[in-house]
């Protein structure tokens, strides 16, 4: 089969011919219909520091996909050949206390797919039966695709709380913009789209922003919000931008009371005025990684069947031997999600 | 002025000349411009048990209204000459536990206007500033006047958390069917109407249902729920009928560890299957009684803003002198809810 | 090996020689050490309608036990030969809604072992691996044997949240009586154990009431439980009786905007007032069903290591051959928890 | 009377002859039995940025204090001459969002008695009577006057939730001594009080902590916490140090899903490794300020009933006229909390 490939230390990935995964007891073969890029995959193109200390080539990269299961392994129940499937990408070991007391998602041996084993830039996955979530056969395969990226969101959403609250949306990349439509659609009263990028706030306008703001130095996007919130600031505010700017912005767009999450990924310590904008605001902040497994799967497939539509943020399609020209355009900046068709 | 009475012990009401009430220490003078006429009401009009043993007439009935404020006391802040409010007719001592931490709607000698105290089916009415709340000038007075029966449904709705959730109203009469738009707006997946009465589904519909259940004895409203939710079962039931049937039927719809909220008030002790329905599936049962002070009308106030249209209730409005109309279309049941103009 | 078995259809159990289980893969062989007989037993001993519905015999009875490992299965991991276990009863698909959203306790196909499969009244037991706990080796078989039902304490009392709380435990057979115990431990500000049976009361006390309140008709304990609680009433109460006049103490004696957490089951429909002891009261209502897989566990263990004693709480003790002589102790009332020696 | 004052900008304070306050409308005149010092007042007595910045001398400082009522203003209900009480020294405008919806310890228009009004360290303070607390006549006045830094205490611990969990208390000063005894009380499974200085390790052993790490450079606290919680680390943390390297030592102690309260306030930014720390870790982190109104208040009185004792947190007591001494000690650093009495 067809595999993109890390192949050793340094820049760069290579499409190559290699041998369809054998599949093991409680294990999956599925054939990737769509792949989709995420940030990660681009540090490990890239090879950043992150990606240097934490992978070991060669390794199939890739872990957000859709396909259809076309062998199953001993063991398996729940899951049979023909199904239609997205793939959860993280491993868990189903022993330690986090797996024991439903949070597997941060489980103390965590992996991911495509960083840790290989992964789904190729025409075959091998996966774990537990890591597969049947698919709605109307769900195009792109967007099945972007369900790991999309539950990021969702899972963002959830732990906020919007339910008739002012969001603010640091950061409209391809989360940002799915956290904006799952906030809409997920009854915040308003949910504002916070970029520097022109590009990235219309589209955040059409993932459905009730306003975008400009976070520019001299755009005063604060006060912006404040204006748009009587004054008061955001009751929620979502961080998914991991730039230091962001967050200081969203701790200031945050009432007093109120709820940030934290999803960006912020490449080194960030200076935090703790005493004014935390202690006596009392604000309440709270990491979140991947999704809950498989809590957050269950509301996103709900969203998605009942309004939720974030294709809009599917805006570059590519063959996967035309990888090279995805990854360009994913530097350039001016996209949503790529998708990769292997 | 005009005032509506209930002028002694016994059915029916009276329309009275009546003295502008005199305002002390921290009140204010409302004039009137819309009233609506809530279900408590036509128990005093019918003088059923309840309100013989609660009422002492002579008293001006009448608990839901919007209007203008034409005089301010003494040591009143916050609230001025020409101010358009709502009332918020829950009286509250300010100095019981309840009050003095947060929960003054469940206040330990809390009372009611148009129950306990003079109310507003009358050209003015005497308020506590406190009790008031500031209305946008674009709101129609007959949307002010059903804050509070609307703000139960906002309470109801937000003490079940809808989020992504599928969500059965029981019982579609006015709140119920506050409670479907409200639970539409504030994020559930989907809402489900239940009712016997087929004017009150099709107002369900109107009011932003997914669908609505017939509940009759031949209709397995209960079965019907289960294929809308993929088997499963809502994971919120709001009961707003008071009906045992009603309170049954929501217990079997709801699915194990979901969440249900109790509004609607039955009139006798109600038999319960709490091994099956409630021990055995972990359900959360919540009672809720009027509003939150005042988060419940921040909260309605922000739906209102941002699309939240609550107008399909109101069916019917009436001069406040045509009363004996008004109770008689409530009595015949063909209506949402039913405004009086002073 | 020796098991206490249900021959047949119809009242008793009897001791025979049977043959030692044979695991299969992800099973563990169980040597009994200590086990403890339930309420549910009882049911099963009596053979009442419950039992008749449910039960298909022949079957080995007993749920609740500690022992050691001395058969690991294939495909095992996380448990081993020699190791000191308790068993969580309650076997779980691992496939449906609940099993993949951290409520496997309450999992749609859920079984029980003595009641559905094979049980602990013998020598040895089979269990699927994921069923067992490790005991740390200083607790005692016989406390090893009560984790289940004192599981359900926890259970009860972490869901109903007792830190600063008082709380009334209404019934205080074995696991009420594990609740006084824990809801202490847990910082509950004040327990107080609610029952009409003086031992059962004298053994309240000894697992660390504040105050135990008799509740016969002419005891008023909820006049009483309100003078302790300075007019306001319980802020929690835990249901264990699941008897009608206890839940309707309970609720009595529920402060307004108070929690009530249920797990004694009622044999049939209980009469509830809800409108006045639920609706206008703002309570909150939780059904609580077995333990948290495995968060209650892990909640237990701690607590038993740092100061919960529940060793009052079993009273006698019998080899299983004798188990005529502990179902008498059981059905005469004067007792504890009763432990079976294999 | 004689009354501790800041009389112009500048260090240092001067005890004074002046007027009894006069009251007015909703106050009540307080003879102060004892007052407590408080960080903050050193603050302002060292003339510090924070404080020149903020305070407008001259001004009676102090704001924790117990005392009797001697007089009642007009419109004061609740309160009457000869109450015993302890002060809520946050002063609240009752008309903003946060006092509106129960979180009046935010007040947007919040000022703080000894810091923006006259203070207590005088005979006699003026108070609105709504923020009087009536203390039982068994409470010591020393106890009373701590009051409002033990709620402190409690709130932080109430937000963290604590029942049946390993918790680490970061800085052992007498805010954090408090919280080591109100955690233990609440049902933490363990408290583990975390400091620099010896003196202070052993209070927190007096207030029951059950074990005690030394944070200095060599002595991983981090690496020892770990092994007293069995490797997982603590679920929960209470940052009371405000020191950069005791909040980072705090999240290194988190384990993950953990919750972690700040009420150490830290005097400039702080650099925190929000990726690793907090977004992978998915902690949850609250800022607390103050206290509840007055849900907090009436949690610690219940805990005071009912087993917390704080008072070996108290170590030094003075007489008014001895402030200087007071102040020494204090800076000296080998006390806890000192009381004068006026």
């Amino acid at each position: 089969m067809q595999a993109l490939i890390k192949p050793g230390v340094g820049p760069g990935l290579e499409l190559v011919e290699a041998d369809v995964p054998k599949i093991g007891r409680g294990e999956c073969l599925v054939k990737v219909e769509a792949a989709s890029i995420c940030g990660t995959d681009l540090h490990i193109y890239q090879w950043d520091d992150w990606a240097r200390s934490r992978l070991k080539p060669p390794l199939v990269v890739g872990h957000e996909f859709a396909g259809r299961v076309v062998e199953v392994g001993e063991g398996v129940s729940g899951v049979a050949e023909g199904d239609y499937v997205a793939g959860e990408g993280h491993l868990f070991c189903g022993r330690c206390y986090y797996c024991r007391t439903g949070m597997a998602h941060i489980c103390e041996r965590g992996q991911i797919i495509g960083v840790d084993t290989d992964g789904c830039f190729a025409e075959y996955i091998r996966m774990p039966a537990v890591n597969l979530w049947k698919l709605d056969e109307d769900v195009p395969p792109e967007v099945g695709a972007i369900h790991d990226p999309l539950g990021n969101a969702v899972h963002t959403v959830m732990t906020a709380g919007v339910s008739g609250a002012r969001v603010a949306v640091i950061g409209c990349g391809p989360i940002g913009l799915c956290a904006v439509a799952v906030a809409k659609r997920a009854g915040a009263a308003a949910v504002f789209g916070v970029d520097v990028n022109p590009y990235r706030r219309s589209l955040a306008q059409r993932m459905g922003a009730d306003a975008v703001l400009s976070a520019g130095a001299d755009d005063n996007p604060v006060g912006r919000l404040r204006e748009l919130t009587r004054g008061l600031g955001a009751d929620v505010v979502l961080e998914m931008s991991g730039h230091p700017d962001g967050i200081d912005t969203g701790l200031d767009m945050l009432r007093k009371g109120g709820r940030m999450v934290f999803l960006g990924l912020p490449p080194g310590p960030v200076k935090l005025d703790l005493t004014e904008k935390v202690i006596f605001k009392e604000a309440r902040l709270f990491g979140v990684n991947g999704r809950r497994l498989f809590e957050t799967w269950y509301q996103m497939s709900e969203l998605l069947r009942t309004g939720l539509d974030v294709t809009p943020v599917i805006t570059h399609r590519f063959a996967l031997a035309d990888f090279e020209q995805a990854f360009a355009a994913l530097m350039e900046g001016r996209c949503g999600k790529i998708v990769l068709q292997p």
